[in-house]
This record gives structure tokens, C-alpha cells and sequence, in this order.
């Protein structure tokens, strides 16, 4: 049995999803106490967190030696400690995982290595690195446990199943520009592309939302969470966001988990599992006003990179490392005005074309991939191929 | 482990439940074996099936002492036997009561008393014995599992988890008469109320359906099977008939159950659970064809049997014996003539406002109260009040 109070680091906790992660242990002080705060840059966020939750450890992003910001945080009564330090603590029972890109790969693997719950928001994490962090669990016995709402739905219908899924169907909002011509998708702007019709995210998941690069990078981390091939997962787009994925199983029954978009729900069932807990904040669904919930299958003529990413997932070795820095480097090039939003798609296949596939790689090899990736993209814009 | 053959009795194996439970048995021979076989009067078929399946034993309604019938099915080597002797004999696992009506009553408190596992098609005996059958199965081990497609959703939905629903939606296709306006109702014929949009019943159950009063005995029967108050069950009309019911969690988390209508695959669920077997008869979701799931709210101004169910469920004792038996008569007078479709409700209405409740009957007053009550229906056809 896991002790009544869960004490947890919350790595990325000035972001999007460890903000909301700070409400659910808000609205559950008896079940869940913070241990650990590890921010990037956003120091008087941070600053104002530790007053509030009074955790044992604390990091942030010190690249420039701030050994000011440092010491005045040290001073509110907790101890700096490196992010693979504070994730081994004994003291540390679940890991939130919620820092954005690859920036967490390093600290999770850390964290399964010493065979902790770990509560993965961290997309680039599974999708580069899935083998060998899947790996490393089988050989800890750390728990992998989803906390975006797709993975987390496929997770809630799985619960108490003794057989695989036989089939995966991931669903998606298809983005803003679902309904758009392949003229209108030619002229979208960063503002246009920022407006997410279902869910409130940071400005990379929000623009990878759009392309549905997000759903291709889900489709293999379902592929790695859920022990499954990419080519059993079938994504479905579903504008309502309400179903949040499916499962099919061998006798033709499909489950389906559905809630109103709002990602406290997710992390709380993470933090939770495998009990499930009352929270006054967490809407029940109004079925009165809830009509209709729609489905249509995904055109990845106007929508590359899920099938990109799709592909990359197929191929395995690096070349999902090689999309997902690719990608993280165009979403960069769109979101700072430099290139159209059709050109994320279309630079990060140039990429993935040119691409030399290690199978198996370690962890230098999915850097090194990824590095030149990002190389690659910045050459293809300046002209010089 | 159960063993790898479950040992299966199938009570009304001539009906359309017991048809397709051996159909399932057909397809997954190395998973089911039928030791004993019920029927009531059709022992054409019951003579076929046995010749099928040669199981041990065998049982038919032999009201009329035809000892040629049983002469002629005991020379095909097996053996009668009550239908009570038949669901406690060791040779069989698994009982399947699908028998209609209240008929099975008998047998299943003596499968539930002899701790067998009970797949449970036949709803009458739950909803007027629920608290005598389930207090039964508390006490000797014995598992009821639902056979009823939308019990099933509900059973599948809250496999693996820890806490009860806090609430359930169960689903209902709204019957032929969904979208009929009152005085369209006042005119429907036998022949109308017989065609189910979704389903292949038998003709009680159908009429049930089209009046929902169907569904308000799931009401009660999912009350009883998953310990879970009357208030907290809402039916929610759902044309498609794909999500067969669904099950709200206290953090606000819904699971759904989905597939094509089809009793194979909640007969094959209650056989081969906790497993799922793969079955090529079984259909799986095609997506591509399945554009969109609508929900609307019952209307109880038209399907008053909805709300007299949900009464009766919420009263409790006596009542929803009345109920049934009020039903299972005016079903009989709609269907052979000599009353209206709207006249089913009225009458079994003023039955229950005539009853004097008992509170926690024992058998006999169960069965008391259903024999006043159809002497009652006869009264008022009669013209006697």
C-alpha cells in the first residue's frame, strides 16, 4: 500500500501543466505534499511557490551563475539541488514530469532509474528515448504514468484489463485549422495559430497542436506506453474533446474515457492511482447539454506531420529524435515570424529525409540526432543547400 | 485460475438470449462447454441443440406430463433434471439464466445459493428479488454477471476500479417511438411497437423497449448489481445504440462502453471474463462510418413506464414486483389486442397506486404481490372498479 500523504517533486512547476499540478495538490492538502520545485527561468513564480508550499528542494535554470537569486531562495528554507539529485531523494515518492521539450529526458531517466512513480507530461522524453526508458523501468520497477489527457484516458480504460489493446484510437480536436482549405492553411499567422479552440497550453504544444505534430508525437508515446504498434493506433479526430481516447479490445469492445477538457484531471488521476479522489474543482459533465460528439478521420494531406511523425515512429532508431528537434527548432523559426506555418511540415521532412537512421541508439546518439537535426533546419533557412 | 473449460448451463437456451449464447459457444468450442440445456415449450429446437451439443442434462416446461418428449430427448443420452438440481450440479461452472420473465427466479437463487457463477440475462428476478438475490450472493460467493448490454458497459466500465460509480448513465436507443408526438402515440399498433430500431428481442422485451419501461427495470436492476442508489443512475436516450452505458467517477473521469449492437459480446464478456477472447463473429467499430453519437434527455410526459419504474425502484419492497407483474400482463392485453400502447402505462399505474407495500418481502410476498397485481389488470379490463 503507498502511504496516505504522496510527497512529490514537480519539475517544470512554473509551466503550464505544473501550475495546474500546484492546484490539484492545493485542493487536496491531506493526499499530496511538494517536496521538490524545479523551475526554468521564471524565478519569481518560483519564488512565490516555495512561500506557498514550503518544499525541502528547489532548482531553477542558473546558467548565468545568479548566485544572487540563489541564495534568496535558499533563504526561504530549502535546499538547491540538481534536478537528478531531487528526483533520487529519498524523500521524493512521484516525480511530475512537466518540463516542456527534451529539456527533462536527463532527470527522468534519473527518476526511473531509481524506481520511482513518475508522472510523465514530458512528451520528448518517451517519443526520442522510449526504448531505453521503457528499458530502465522494466528493470527498476518505476511506474510510467501518463499525465497528458489522451494517454491518461487510454490508461483509465486499460485499468483492470488482462489483455493488451488490440487497437489504439487516439483521438484529437484536429486544432484550429481543421476546417481550413489548403489556401486559408497558406496564410496562417502565429496569432491565429496560438488560438486553441478546446485546451489552454504552452505556445510549442499549442502550435504542435495545430499541425497535429502533437497527436503524431502521442501516437509513439502510446506505441511505447501501451507496449503496442504504431500501426495499431488509428487517430480520429473528435472536435468536442470530450472523449479523450479509446481502446478496442480483442472481443470488439471499445472503452472510452471522456471528461471536459481540463488537464487537472490527468494529473490528479496520476497523483491519485490507483484510488480516485473527490475534487470540488473538477467538473462532472452536464449530459443535458452535451448533444452530439463527432468524429472524422484526419487529412494528413493538409496536416504533414502526423503522418511525418507517424512514419518517423515506424522507422524508430533516431528518427523520432530527429523529428521532435527538428520540429522544436521550425516551431521556433514559425513562431518567431522567420518561416509560414506550412513550412514546419515541409522542413522537417527535408530533415528526416536526409537523416542516416541509428537503430538502438543510446543517449549520445539521440542527442547527437538531435543536434544535428536542429543544424540541419538552421542551414535549410539560411540557404545554404 | 478458473479452468480452462467453463462448464456452462444455459436455462432458456431456446429463446434469443440462449441462441446466441450458443452461438458464442459454437465459435470458441476449446473455451465453453454446455452440460445442461432448459427450454420451456419449443423442444423442437431444445431436441436439435441437445443433438448439438449432447449435453448431461436436459430440461423442458413438461407441464402437460408428456412423457413421450422426454422419452424421445432423454434416448439422445442425457438426462432430466429440475432446474434447480441442474444449476447446483457440480458439473456445472458457469449458470446462464436466460430464461424471461420472472420464471427464473427459482433457479437463480439456487445457482446464487450453491455459489456458481450466474450470467445473468433474465431481469425480472433482479429487480423484484434484488436485495434476497444479492444478499444470497454475498453470502455464498456467487457472481452475477450481467448480460444485459448496457449492465455489462457498466460492469466493463468499472472493472479495476477501486471506488463504486458515483453515478451511472444508462443509455437507451428511445425505442421506435422516440420521436412520435403524443397523439401519434395514442395510435400505435402491435406491428409498430414489435419493429426495434436497434435491437432483435423477443417480443416482451420488446414492447418493454418501445415503452422504456425496459428501461426502468435496468434502473433497478443495475441498483442491485452494482450496490449503487436509485437517484444516482440517469437514463439518457442515444439513438446509435454504440455506447451501451457509461460510468461517472467521484474525480469526474466518465468511462464509456462501445460497440455495435450485438448480445454476442456481452453473453461472450459474462463467459470468458476477466479474459476477452477474440471472436471472428464479433464485429469491431468501423470509425470511418461512425460520424457522430447523439445524446438527448428521456421524455417521461410520453414514456410514462420510465418514470413508474424509477418510482417503483426508489419505493422498493413490494413494489417493483407489482411493477412487474402489472407490465408482464399489460404487455400481454397490448399485444393480443385489447388494450392500447399507452393504455400499458395507465393500467400499471393505477395497480401500484392500489398496493399496500411490503418492505424487505420474502419470496411469497414477492410472488403474492405479482399475483395480486395481475388479478388486478384483469379487474380493471374487466370493468370490475
Amino acid at each position: 500500500m503507498s502511504s496516505p500523504v504522496k510527497r512529490l517533486a514537480v519539475l517544470g512547476s512554473t509551466g503550464s501543466i505544473g501550475r495546474q499540478t500546484l492546484d490539484v495538490v492545493r485542493a487536496l492538502p491531506e493526499r499530496f505534499r511538494v517536496v521538490g520545485l524545479a523551475a526554468g527561468r521564471n524565478t519569481a513564480l518560483l519564488a512565490e511557490q516555495i512561500s506557498e508550499f514550503k518544499p525541502k528542494f528547489f532548482y531553477y535554470s542558473s546558467d548565468n551563475k545568479d548566485k544572487e537569486t540563489r541564495t534568496r531562495l535558499s533563504a526561504m528554507g530549502c535546499r538547491f539541488l540538481s534536478l537528478e539529485d531531487m528526483v533520487r531523494h529519498p524523500d521524493v515518492d512521484t516525480v511530475v514530469m512537466a518540463t516542456s521539450g527534451t529539456a527533462g529526458l536527463s532527470a527522468t531517466l534519473a527518476a526511473v532509474k531509481a524506481g520511482k512513480n513518475v508522472a510523465l507530461a514530458n512528451k520528448g522524453s518517451l517519443v526520442v528515448a522510449g526504448e531505453i526508458i521503457i528499458g530502465e523501468a522494466g528493470q527498476s520497477g518505476a511506474r510510467i504514468m501518463p499525465v497528458d489527457s489522451e494517454h491518461s484516458a487510454i490508461w483509465q480504460c486499460l485499468n483492470g484489463e488482462r489483455q493488451t489493446a488490440r487497437r489504439i484510437i487516439l483521438t484529437a480536436s484536429g486544432g484550429p485549422f481543421r476546417d481550413y482549405s489548403e489556401a486559408q492553411m497558406a496564410g496562417i499567422t502565429v496569432e491565429q495559430a496560438l488560438k486553441h479552440p478546446s485546451w489552454q497550453m504552452g505556445k510549442k504544444v499549442t502550435i504542435d497542436s495545430a499541425t497535429l505534430m502533437n497527436k503524431g508525437l502521442e501516437v509513439i508515446e502510446a506505441h511505447w506506453l501501451f507496449n503496442i504498434p504504431v500501426d495499431n493506433i488509428e487517430v480520429l479526430l473528435h472536435p468536442q474533446s470530450i472523449i479523450h481516447s479509446m481502446v478496442e479490445f480483442i472481443d470488439g469492445s471499445v472503452k472510452a474515457q471522456l471528461s471536459y477538457p481540463d488537464m487537472r484531471l490527468p494529473i490528479q488521476y496520476a497523483l491519485s492511482y490507483p484510488d480516485r479522489l473527490a475534487n470540488p474543482a473538477l467538473p462532472f459533465i452536464d449530459w443535458a447539454n452535451l448533444t452530439g460528439l463527432t468524429f472524422e478521420p484526419p487529412d494528413t494531406d493538409r496536416f504533414p506531420c502526423l503522418r511525418l511523425a507517424i512514419e518517423a515512429g515506424k522507422s524508430g532508431g533516431t528518427c523520432p529524435a530527429v523529428l521532435c528537434a527538428a520540429d522544436e527548432a521550425a516551431v521556433e523559426l514559425f513562431l518567431s515570424g522567420r518561416i509560414r506555418f506550412m513550412d514546419i511540415a515541409h522542413l522537417v521532412e527535408r530533415v528526416l529525409e536526409q537523416h542516416k537512421k541509428v537503430d538502438h541508439p543510446d543517449l549520445n546518439e539521440i542527442m547527437a540526432a538531435g543536434a544535428w537535426a536542429r543544424e540541419r533546419i538552421l542551414n535549410l533557412i539560411c540557404g545554404d543547400d
